[in-house]
This record gives structure tokens, C-alpha cells and sequence, in this order.
């Protein structure tokens, strides 16, 4: 594809920021990237951030805007129970934004990938309307891989993590945190911190590789979309149902003081990138919290009924689930 | 990242369309394609496709966008003398676009893909304000890679097919073919023929095989910025300077007729997708082009200056030669 001036000026910025690595044989600056062979079995994803649709620049820095693009892809590599290796870039740029904005998204985007081993290989930058950013990320994965399609009725459920923070951060930044809640000043440390889970997710490596070592391996999902319609990945791709106790979601404190125990923004809201897991085996939560270096909670079991069903605290089938696809409903109504 | 039920069908129906595939261990539906250890060194490289700054709807079939978006990235693995195995698609979808639209755009890609013997192991869709196809692909390379930066002075420089039909194409597609030419009325098949040189590029995959067999390995570009823009790259990465020589830059009978003996298009016009290649030792052109198996003409040599010179017939330094970037200050003018 053809390039402006400009955009060859940002691609000569982006090669001189990133440096030779170790992991390629040939980085940015050819048609291609040159990898050595593969040993192990490769993951492949690819995910993309638009703005007004994901992000506002206002909502917070160029750095971290750089970094959350790799970390919704190495939530699928961790999901996988894999280790990220190499990735490349698409930049669609806009007008209006200048060299020391790109200088500084680069520099959030290579500091994670420095956090996470990942190499940048290769990149493209393309005008647009809109500013997006789209990662298409490798990994390896050397044990059995975590699918979606290997639950089974008796599995016990469990997430690391909090659940409902990001939506509630999302929510604070689009200025309708009050739509849900009848506490209308939530404490600024709360606000901040379900802010911060939004903008600068943490993606599980760690607990990936962990649950990767872990017989049969576990079936996985990162959450991406909301514990519910992720949740329905799982038991889709696995023919299976499951119950999920209300009571056990795990709401962090910050969620508490701003949201109250309602539950909807933890079943409903994605963004979180944690990840849910099914142990054919169940493990206490405290040892799992232990092996994988985060939070674990035991949220509930996969059924063989075909549905998934949110139980009170009485174990009676409650109200209030929210449909599947409740995230987007719920961010449609966020930025509509 | 969030999808919503409209996006979720999308996906759905992309995945009934690929079908399972013989290159990947796990294909679309779970976080991340799985794939097979490479014993070969593996390419990879990420390429765009932006509506209203690469493309209009109206230009063309919705076929044709979805084969296109996968060529453009094919011709990057050509360039590096590699065979392609398996690609990622991003598809970002704005308002107003209905699933027969993305029904007959995926059975282009399918196609398109199928062809080059490339699976879509897995994907992404996000909504936008404009419809993006963002396609990240992998191939493999058995012999030495064609790289940009190998080549030396007294290197003789050819390219495949003829120059600047994709960039005429264009200009009739949007309506200002006349900037440029004297002649008001080309025939229509001339029309037609540029036009699907822009639409239905070819990338030059077997050609770049072929290079790939000769010792030493060729340094090689694909022509997607235009041939003074893409020599460039291979003089900055070499170290090198070049002698083109106007007269034998291949014009095609449909650019004669229709933009006359004037090269400015075959010169600075992108997005032929055709390779141009520095050979150590040379070889006459028609025994290129039976080895290739695609038309090959010489059209000058490497040189130690530093800097890219057009030569008249007789040898003198010609004025005229577009600037680097020429095609995108051209191709400004078209969509401006």
C-alpha cells in the first residue's frame, strides 16, 4: 500500500524506537518479517482498537493507550496458556495528531512488549478517519493448549481477578457511572483504581502458563466480552451448561464502594482480560490463587443442561442474568 | 474486545465459510489459531485496506475487495521469495454494509486464498466508522530469503509485467485520467484491462520462487509505493545508488493507448504488485521471463552513487523522474 511522506517518517520513527532483536532474524524494514523456525506448536491472533469505538483520546495517555493494544492480544495467547513471541503493527493514522503523540503511543506499546519478551517485527501504517491500532501477535504454546471446546459437566469454574472493575472504570470515564448506581461520589482512590483496570488491563500470563501445566488441561476463555458471553464461548464450543453462584463472583472492594453488590457490571462488563478456567478436578481456590500468582475464585460448574443459570445465594435460579452480548448492550448505551 | 450480536453473527458466518483446514492443529472460534512447528524459517508481514483511502465501494465487487486485501499481503511474501501459509483478518465494519455484502466479500477472500494454497486460521471483527480489512499472514522460506538490502553495485535490475496499469486504472476509476493524458478517450478494453490491474492485482508468487532458486539470492521488492518509491527502498537499505533507463521500463499496449509514451505513471504510479529484482550476474530477459513465468525486462543497474538517476535512450540523465513518494503526492491529487 502506498505511503505518504508522513507515514514513511512515523515507520522510520517506529524501526529506530524498536532496535534489532533477538527473536528475528530479519525485524522491520523489509516486506516481511524473517523468523527462525518454530519448535514448539504456534498461537495466532490478531485484535485491533478503534477510536470513539474502544477508546477517546481523552481518557488517558498515549503510553498506556500503546500498551492496553498488545495486552488485549497477549490475553488471548494467555487464554491459550501460551508465551507470546513476536508481533506486527497496523497504525491507521489521522489527521490531527502529531509526531510526539505516535513517539509516545510507540513507547507505551514497547514497553510492554519489553514486560511481556515480545519482539515487534514488522509494522504498517495506513491514513484512516479514525485512529486504530491492530496487533496481529504469535506465541508458543510447549503443554496441551487451553481451548474452549474441553469442558465437561462436572468442571468447576473459576476466574482470576475481579470481575466488573474495567465497565466500571468505562463507565466513570463516559461520565454515566449513575445510570447503575445510586452512589453518586464514589471515593477518588476507588475511581482511580477501576479507572486504571480499564485503561491498563493486565494480561495473565503467568496464570496461563500455570493452568497450562495443570492435567486434563483446563478448558479457558479470556474476558474480553463480559463473564456471561464469554462464559457462552465455552459452553458453546464444549456443548455443555453451567450454574453460576451470584454470591461467589468476586467484586473487588473499589466495585463495592462505587457500584454496591449489584452484580450486573461483573456478569455483564468486559474488558476485565481475565481469565475463566474449568478444572475437571477441583483445587481449593487459596492453592490456585498460590500456583497461578493471582486472585482465583471458584464461581460455579459446567452442567450438561445446554444453558447457563445464575443462582442466588439459596442455590434457587435468580433473575437478572444478563442476556448474551450484555457488554456491548451495556457499552452501546455507554457511547451512544 | 467487545462484539455485538450483529459482529458475532458476522464471525459465525465467516467461520462456516472457511471450514476446517489442513495447516492449522485448531482454526477460528477460540482465542487464538493453533498451528503446527515450522521447520522452515517463517515470513511475516501485515497489510490494510481502508475504504475511502484505499478504495471505494462503488469501484468494484465486494469479490474482488476481499481477494484484493489477501494479494496485497501475498505480493509482500513474493517479495521475500517465500510461500504463504496461513493469515489472521481483521475486519473492521461501519453502518449500513448488510451480510450479503460480506457473504460475497469472504467468498472473494476464500477464493483468493484457496488459490494461493493460504488458510484463514482465525479473526477479528470491530465496528468503525469505515470498512478496514486488516489481514496479518505468514508464510515460509526455504532457500534464502530475498531481501532489500543486498543489493550492489553493477547488480542488474529487472521487474515483472508492465509498469503503472494499476495507477491509470485508478485515474479512470476516479474520473481524472485526463490530469495526465492528452488523450480524452481511450478504447474501452484498454480501460477495462487497467482498470482490473488496479481491482484484481495478480502478486507474483511463483516469480518469487523462482528468484529465490538463483545464487546469489536477489534483493527483491514488491511494487506497491510505485517503482521510484520502491528502488528507493532497496538503494537506502543497500547503500546504493541506481541507473534507470526510461526507454525500457515496460509500458503496456492499454497504458500507450491511453496515457501515450509518457512513463511518470509506470515511474512514481503504486500498487502494481509486481517485483523488481537486482540480479549479481545477468541473464537476458527472455530466459527470466520463461523461469519466472511471468514477462521480465531490464530496465537498468545498481550503482555505487548513492542516488537514482533516469537515463534518456542516449544515455544522459533524463529530467522528469518523479520524486521519492511520488505516488502518493500523485495518487493526492486523485482522491483529494
Amino acid at each position: 500500500m502506498s505511503k505518504s511522506p508522513g507515514e514513511f517518517h512515523l515507520i522510520e520513527r517506529l524501526l529506530k524506537r524498536l532496535g534489532p532483536g533477538r527473536r528475528a532474524i530479519l525485524g522491520p524494514g523489509d516486506d516481511c518479517a524473517i523468523l527462525p523456525p518454530a519448535r514448539a506448536r504456534q498461537l495466532l491472533t490478531i485484535d485491533s482498537m478503534v477510536e470513539d469505538v474502544h477508546f477517546k483520546l481523552a481518557w488517558g495517555t498515549p503510553e498506556a493507550l500503546g500498551a492496553r493494544a498488545l495486552t488485549v492480544n497477549l490475553s488471548d495467547i494467555a487464554a491459550m496458556g501460551g508465551k507470546p513471541t513476536v508481533c506486527v503493527v497496523n497504525l491507521a493514522v489521522r489527521d490531527g495528531l502529531g509526531l510526539r503523540f505516535f513517539d509516545r503511543m510507540y513507547e507505551g506499546l514497547r514497553k510492554a512488549a519489553a514486560r511481556a519478551e515480545v519482539e515487534v517485527v514488522g509494522g504498517n501504517i495506513t491514513r484512516a478517519g479514525a485512529l486504530a491500532i491492530t496487533i496481529a501477535l504469535l506465541g508458543e504454546v510447549r503443554g496441551a493448549a487451553l481451548r474452549r471446546d474441553s469442558a465437561r459437566p462436572g468442571d468447576t469454574i473459576y476466574v482470576t481477578g475481579t470481575l466488573g472493575d474495567a465497565a466500571a472504570g468505562l463507565r466513570i470515564l463516559s461520565g454515566r457511572l449513575r445510570i447503575l448506581s445510586g452512589r453518586l461520589r464514589a471515593r477518588a482512590a476507588a475511581r482511580k483504581f477501576l479507572v486504571s483496570r480499564f485503561l491498563q488491563p493486565t494480561a495473565r500470563l503467568k496464570a496461563g502458563l500455570a493452568l497450562a501445566r495443570i492435567k486434563p488441561a483446563p478448558s479457558a476463555v479470556d474476558l474480553s466480552d463480559g463473564l456471561w458471553q464469554d462464559l457462552g464461548h465455552i459452553l458453546e464450543r464444549s456443548g455443555a451448561g453451567a450454574e453460576i453462584d451470584a454470591g461467589a463472583l468476586p467484586l473487588s472492594a473499589a466495585y463495592r464502594a462505587t457500584i454496591g453488590d449489584d452484580p450486573a457490571l461483573a456478569l455483564g462488563g468486559g474488558e476485565d482480560y481475565e481469565l475463566l478456567f474449568c478444572l475437571r478436578h477441583a483445587v481449593a481456590a487459596p492453592a490456585l490463587t498460590r500456583r497461578l500468582g493471582v486472585r482465583v475464585s471458584r464461581i460455579g460448574r459446567i452442567t450438561s443442561s445446554g444453558t447457563a443459570v445464575l443462582l442466588d445465594e439459596r442455590g434457587s435460579v435468580r433473575g437478572g442474568a444478563p442476556p448474551l452480548h450484555g457488554w456491548d448492550q451495556l457499552r452501546s448505551r455507554l457511547s451512544g
